[in-house]
């Protein structure tokens, strides 16, 4: 059967997160009811990037088997979820396509308003930490965060008891006017992780942790020894990267990504 | 007794506009409950722009009488009302100022969303209308409707039976990608007169108003002339402006503008 791949934004304010759950109003649920009333059957689903609990996205990347003409299904998708949930961009994609398992990296940023007052036009969408941070010790830990590590310190421990090496291929501190952002980007990455390095760069920011601390926090292999966790708020995932497709890199010009 | 001035952020969706109304969730309910609580007292508040229910401002600006220090107020309101309703500043103002009587000008934006998808993340602060706009037709409406006129083709009737001349000192269209801004500055605006002249511009881009037909239009002094009126999510009082106040401008420098 065709694949069908769907670049999404979503406000994951009033969401459980991305990943259906019995009960709970998650993303997958509510795009799930609106394929099925498009296919006349509910299809199954696989997604780029993880986004919790009130987690957005600004290019979530799904993909599905549909037979179905991709303008018609984000039409469809667009007039019953926008615009809480919206289909940016609609394509076929190579047989064999998972938006998941093809995807080579992730990318998110986490953005912290820094001023004394909160910005009613974007407060659901950033961590309202009023201060004055110290970029250049932030900078310092993200040169030691960087790269291939072992990062039990910075997530929840794998249910599967699977690997907690990953590479931080990114890993950026920007200012704006009353702003910070974090941009990250790496191959994968492990629950809560993106928000527990945050929560970690912010102590180092505040002073509370030395940037020096950063490789005994990494081989301590121990949450506790990280900074607290970050409030979903402020995390989007930006985009999701796809390589050359396997099964198409040999010369037909096609990929993931288009 | 000493003024206060307070500079107000709100995101206007969920109240029925600024002013107070009995039964009704308004910004000016809610500012009044939360001043009782810091003052002691329900003062009387004067407010420099008028903004209907559902839209928003960056910059409205409110005055009163209050000996308290204009910073403890302004926290005291942030830590009850933010992020809906925010004080960005606070600060006292001369004697006699007025935020509504010492106004000299207003400033709003409306925003539109001309391509095919909304934004999830801006969807509250636009009018998602997909199309593609001529913007010499609509800069060419502008013009005519640039300076003093008799606007009562572009408002509801006023209550009271006063003037409908106003002079508009600003009528801009700028496009950026897949937005329309419209941003208009005069002494004072009529009742719905901004979104009235945005769906008449509106109009005059898709096609279905010449932009020469503006005169006529202006000169028929009846509603139905124009375009129909556009919604308020659209719309934003981005900022009021104030000349030097009577009573200081003498010499003193102080203005109500601070």
């Amino acid at each position: 059967m065709a694949v069908l791949k769907l670049v999404l934004a979503y406000d994951g304010t009033d969401f459980r997160g991305f990943a259906r759950q019995p009960g709970h109003r998650t993303v997958e649920g509510v795009l799930l009811d609106g394929l099925e009333r498009v296919l006349g059957r509910r299809p199954s689903l696989s997604a780029g990037g993880r986004t919790d609990a009130g987690v957005h996205a600004e290019g979530q990347v799904v993909s599905l088997e549909a037979e179905q003409d991709p303008r018609l299904v984000s039409r469809a998708l667009n007039g019953m979820l926008a615009p809480e949930v919206v289909v940016r961009r609609a394509s076929r994609a190579p047989k064999g396509f998972d938006a998941r398992r093809s995807a080579t990296a992730r990318r998110y940023r986490y953005r912290i308003r820094t001023g004394e007052v909160p910005d009613p036009f974007t407060a659901r969408y950033e961590w309202h930490r009023p201060g004055r941070y110290r970029p250049a010790p932030m900078r310092l830990a993200a040169r030691h965060l960087r790269g291939a590590h072992d990062f039990a310190s910075f997530c929840r421990p794998p249910k599967d008891g699977g690997s907690t090496v990953r590479t931080l291929r990114t890993l950026t501190i920007s200012r704006g006017r009353e702003v910070l952002d974090i941009g990250v980007r790496a191959d994968g990455f492990l629950h809560q992780m993106v928000r527990s390095l945050v929560g970690t760069l912010v102590a180092v920011g505040e002073g509370r942790i030395d940037p020096e601390a950063i490789p005994a926090i990494l081989s301590a292999r121990d949450r506790s020894a990280a900074g607290p966790v970050a409030p979903p708020d402020g995390l989007t995932l930006v985009s999701v990267t796809y390589g050359p497709h396997p099964r198409t890199a040999a010369g037909s010009g096609l990929s993931g990504e288009r």
